[in-house]
């Protein structure tokens, strides 16, 4: 059994460039840490190019690993291409899927503009997965899916349901043409808990700074705000990702 | 003007120290980094022991800094004594406050049972704070409240609104005394959305893993459960605080 020793290895090298949004899109790769994901991705059937496994460690039997291309590494090796402290002996390089079109025809939708803390995109799309919602579409200026930290944030869930990246200017138009309405988040919206729950909707979450661009507020049916009923400033933007998401479904 | 600049004086070794739970206890002090959480130490009233300044950076007219205990450092002990990449020119030791009780007699209160992460546990104070509830209970086993992760989380609201350390077998109890419905959270209670809001309420959440002990779930009036509908194995704790918080106070 061959096992990867040196830092300085070829295959190393490459695996550490995928810390980077731009090396991900040039190699169409990304690196995937631990065993929760790797069992995750497997379940929904990611195209695994390589799993990485840290010598010595026991194997899950349902992970059939003689099917899948593998490699063995020192633990050194490991510590080194993760950016967990503790990557439990696992991660897998996967194939950048395609930017699947999803259909914004009925179903209830999660538009995310310019959300850039990783934490917080991963938050989201975990609630957006519980609350059983249709697809989240990413818009322009929004941190990176395959970043260690969304990806790790989400718990697995970025396998569960479409997450597409789209111009949300087009996406609210789609929106409009299936007559599917559209709310937006603002400070001078209504309070949330006047509107019925749907049974089609998409909500718009904005940035933590500067929330949801005023254009985008311009073109939504009805715009949202939580009341805030003691002296914090605002809520943390996956709170409030939830709040909302609860109450339009529910 | 004197200006500390080596990292081995006296007091920026006591500051540092400052970054454990023990050392805080036992020199009865605490540390807060940045502009915000500074304003709001001040806002509060919060004995300020000293204010810790980067030389040559502008200090805002309103903290009246003339009143207060302050010495100034080099920028590089600054960075030794903050935890944050970009403390902004500030820090400031504060007296840690005596542990107050909290009226159990009426209003809207959160007890957390044994919650591990110090950005949870701040994000679920914040949001105790914007939902205007009344206090916040820590029973054994949480992070502590002035851990310097735990306070940035919170945006300033540890200061807002009561933080109490207390058993919460004994929380429970008071409320039990003061018909105040406490409300724990379980995989196997009622679906939270069957429950009317409350004038009055306690509401448990527990622990990251393993959830609200079995023995306080026995003692609360009705466990809730958020509905999962898609294949997430969970909610983040902090977002299923805002999802309940907001839900019972509504």
């Amino acid at each position: 059994m061959e096992v990867i020793e040196s830092l300085q290895n070829q295959k190393v090298k490459t695996w550490k460039k995928l810390h980077t949004k731009k090396n991900r899109e040039k190699l169409g790769l990304f690196l995937i840490e631990g065993v929760h994901l790797i069992e995750e991705a497997l379940k929904a059937q990611m195209p695994i190019k390589e799993l990485i496994i840290e010598v010595d460690k026991e194997i899950p039997h349902e992970w059939q690993v003689s099917n899948l291309p593998h490699v063995y590494v020192a633990e050194k090796v490991l510590r080194d291409i993760c950016e967990t402290e503790t990557p439990q002996g696992f991660a897998a390089v996967c194939e950048l899927p395609e930017n699947k079109n999803i259909p914004l025809e009925q179903g209830k939708f999660l538009f995310i503009d310019g959300v850039q803390d990783p934490g917080n995109l991963g938050a989201m799309i975990r609630t957006a997965d519980a609350a059983g919602i249709s697809g989240v579409i990413l818009g322009d200026g929004t941190v990176d899916l395959f970043n260690g930290k969304v990806m790790r944030s989400t718990q697995g869930s970025l396998f569960h349901l479409p997450v597409q990246k789209m111009n949300l200017e087009e996406a609210v138009q789609l929106c409009k043409e299936s007559r599917i309405p559209v709310f937006g988040t603002s400070l001078t919206g209504s309070t949330y808990n006047a509107i019925e729950p749907q049974e089609n909707f998409a909500l718009i979450m904005g940035n933590e700074g500067s929330g949801v661009q005023k254009e985008l507020l311009e073109d939504c049916d009805q715009n949202l705000y939580i009341p805030i009923y003691g002296q914090a400033e605002s809520l943390n933007v996956s709170i409030a990702t939830g709040i909302l998401l609860y109450h339009l479904r529910s």
